[in-house]
């Protein structure tokens, strides 16, 4: 339910050339693929499109022979699984209940909120045939499912003990766009989940906006370690067809665009209307619903992935990696390679039975160095080393991910203080990220300000008299090769805003700060 | 990937006309639904389809504004997740894991392995816009995913290292099939798990094959109580393009219907040719992998329905029930009501703490009467009633909904008096529904005997040749109204075959006893 009208302005690839002559860090670099047959041939610092799209490679996403269309790979698809169980078991505490409707929408339906269809209509997808015969009307697949579930809600809401309705699903949308797909981020199918509610008054309904947007917040700083800000989209920027959306808003340093990470909307009661989603109140009298429709999709994926991963490839948030520990042998000459490969079984059993997702690599074709590589590009948290010496001392050496820090550990304390370090690891993953964004954070007053920060790749700040054609005439005035910039939200929780502050591009008076930037 | 083929032989819908006359317990049917606005209005033994498609859509189904496309409400929607959550589990064990393919298909990879494909063809939806522009090629709605996939197992799969790889995903898939939909049983869209997995050896698939056709039948016999058939599918029957297909079949008395209930593929080596999933084997030599699929819908949660519901609706086994236990107030005039109202509350809660899924019915708009009638349709498999005299004597009433057995239990034993009715429920409704099918079987050595028990809508186990123009033969001569009969499964548990046994239809040796029977 991500609006389509921040689609309209379409990144364009960054075309910046490979570097061809090797720096001295990049010397290194290719020497370690050289002997590891492993590693990335791009940086992100350097040409982050290239490296986005090399990183997903490796194993998280496989390209698929229809352009925009790409394969999860169990490495992806794991840490989907992570957060729909978090998620999914959120939303049943609140008594929303989990349904499936149709991937199909006939013409008329899918036509019936003007507005609505007026964002979606460009990138639906029609099906026409069966085998080889015509389809009577041709059909749509859902790009999302207002049109698909109101004409139920219509259908089984009767009277106020009908309220609320609160129904989700997990499924697949298709959206067909036809520039610029990225892993992730943009692409023609993806997974999520869509809740669609009804209330009888709209405090609930506001009520649960932000509740379900909390959850969301919750699935970017707590699983993925990825700092966002929740607040409000613009009047341009939000749901087609609804009456307001929020979001949680993350931004990539590394191309100064911001992401729209998942959508809360009220829909008012714009849908009710079109859908006859009547009821009749506790004075017998016929009313009409408060909706909301919420959702968040395998884009949290992709944000992650750009968040966090580095020259070395992937790395993954410890509460969502599939693997947390990886535990390798480092056997040499003469020593006790049967009792070193024993100790690893042992530690990773001993992981296992603690609920710690770790695993043991054990293959005997690659040497130590090649499985470190190997894991690091995977991003796997926490790297468990043994050796001869760590035998010896009943220790083993343990390796951090996010930071390249070892230490050496007893093995008595194995379960306690690995633990310890996956939440450490955790924790420090959102504050560098955090300390990150919080450095492209610019405060701007004026028009000139404003341009100096956006090519300066910040996420601005800037005091808006939020007005809709203020914002068209932004996004026009700064339209380039790198796309225009717009809102990214409003956020709930505003700076001070002292008396008589105008607004950066109109000169009006201000109402609110605004994040601006460019977007995904 | 239930093989197209069988469907070749639609099913006619009876048409059998409604009783106009009501009999004697037809006239008490309509006095209760007269009195509580609820009920059936139609009796499973008297019109079975009409009974069906009533019965499911009272909390199960939606019927949808698409022909063939239903939706699933969270009633049916909670039994399908508890069904994933056990089998889901299950594969982990296995070492399978998930991932996500692609919706779409290009023609020109759905159409590489031809028997496939031909099996397939007439029902594949195809997708030729977008927005208002034509595509330029059409692109195809995945039936099945084999297709889909294997072109990156080709690419995955270099040396022996790389086997096996066991992926699984849960997904939706689109069959457009034009005559006589049937909620859950056939509908255009579905919800399935396909698991596709790649061996070294045929002897490593073999195994994995019967691996997951147990797991189908603990899924019917153990969650859905229903009695299912593990057998080998004949030559016309198997998946397209595979080499054999095992399933486990159940049975329908009512309409004297068999109904494929799952199926487990091994596929040989020729996907492995048409994809060229090649790799290095020890001895460094080109080898070919060995492949399976399996799968198994939301098919299951019909096959249940027909299994067990009544005239009442629906009777849901304990395992898979959303709500296990309802907890229902029975206040009387002088009563006291916030006592009573207390107990079910606590009672529920009770329970619900135990890990049983119970909920109270505290509506103060409806009698109990039409509360016991509402959860009867529901399907719920036991009621707990709290009146005056339950409180006064620290009891609770208990209601079967399979058999309508009543008992009283002392609130003390309360938790562990409930398990074990749940347990008896279920062992009762898996019981009654082999007995029943058992009732059904019949066998049979002569064509006028196969004949005689066809008509007699019997489960027919038949001495045959095994020969695919003798089973061509066979459909043909029995082509009628209500379906050809065809072979359901050769069971792999075989009852002895004596020397000199002759097939039924084509008086040559029997190679082995078949279940034969006209089907969904």
């Amino acid at each position: 339910m991500a609006g389509p009208s921040e689609k309209k302005e379409k990144v364009k690839k960054e075309k910046v050339l490979k570097e061809k002559v090797a720096t001295s860090s990049g010397q290194k670099k290719k020497d370690v693929k050289k002997e590891t047959g492993l590693g990335l041939s791009v940086k992100k610092d350097e040409n982050f499109g290239d490296w986005y799209s090399e990183v997903c490679k490796q194993d998280m996403i496989e390209y698929y022979d229809i352009s925009g269309c790409y394969i999860l790979r169990p490495w992806s698809m794991a840490i989907w699984e992570i957060m729909q169980i978090f998620f999914d078991a959120e939303i049943k505490k609140m008594k929303v209940k989990n349904c499936y409707f149709p991937l199909f929408v006939s013409p008329a339906v899918l036509e019936k909120e003007k507005d609505h269809i007026e964002g979606f209509a460009p990138e639906v997808a029609w099906v026409t045939k069966s085998g080889k015969s015509d389809l009577e009307i041709p059909i749509a697949i859902r790009p999302t499912s207002e049109t698909v579930m109101y004409p139920y809600y219509s259908k089984w809401i009767r009277g106020h003990r009908d309220l609320p309705l609160k129904l989700n699903q997990w499924c697949n949308v298709v959206r067909w766009e036809f520039s610029n797909p990225t892993p992730f981020i943009r692409s023609r199918e993806f997974l999520w989940q869509e809740g669609h509610t009804a209330f009888a008054t709209k405090a609930e309904a506001d009520e649960e906006v932000l509740q379900i947007l909390e959850l969301y917040r919750r699935i970017y700083e707590e699983y993925l370690a990825v700092p966002v800000v929740k607040g409000m989209k613009s009047e341009n920027e939000k749901f087609a067809g609804g009456l307001y959306t929020t979001s949680v808003e993350a931004f990539i340093p590394n191309t100064g665009r911001g992401v729209q990470g998942a959508t809360s909307h009220c829909l008012g009661q714009n849908f009710a209307k079109m859908f006859e989603i009547n009821y009749e109140n506790e004075k017998a009298e016929t009313a009409m619903v408060w909706q909301n429709s919420w959702a968040y999709s395998t884009r949290t994926i992709g944000v992650m992935i750009m968040t966090h991963g580095d020259d070395k490839g992937l790395v993954l948030p410890p509460k969502v990696a599939s693997v947390q520990v990886v535990v390798i042998p480092v056997p040499y000459k003469d020593a006790n390679t049967q009792g070193i490969y024993d100790a690893c079984t042992a530690t990773a059993s001993a992981l296992c039975e603690a609920g710690i997702r770790a695993e043991e690599d054990l293959r005997d074709n690659y040497s130590p160095g090649w499985k470190y590589s190997d894991w690091e590009m995977k991003g796997v948290p926490l790297r468990i080393e043994i050796g001869p010496r760590d035998l010896e001392n009943d220790q083993v050496r343990t390796v951090r991910r996010d930071n390249g820090v070892k230490e050496d550990i007893p093995r008595g304390s194995l379960v306690e203080n690995v633990k310890e370090l996956l939440e450490k690891i955790q924790q420090n993953m959102y504050e560098v990220a955090k300390q990150k964004r919080e450095a492209c954070v610019q405060e701007v007053k004026t028009w000139d300000e404003f341009i100096k920060a956006l090519n300066e790749k910040k996420l601005i700040l800037a005091p808006w008299c939020d007005e809709e054609e203020v914002e068209r005439d932004v996004k026009a005035r700064t339209k380039g090769e790198t796309g225009a910039a717009k809102t990214l939200c409003s956020p709930f929780d505003q700076p001070e805003l002292p008396e008589g502050t105008l607004c950066f591009a109109s000169g009006k008076p201000a109402k609110k700060w605004t994040y601006w930037g460019r977007s995904y």
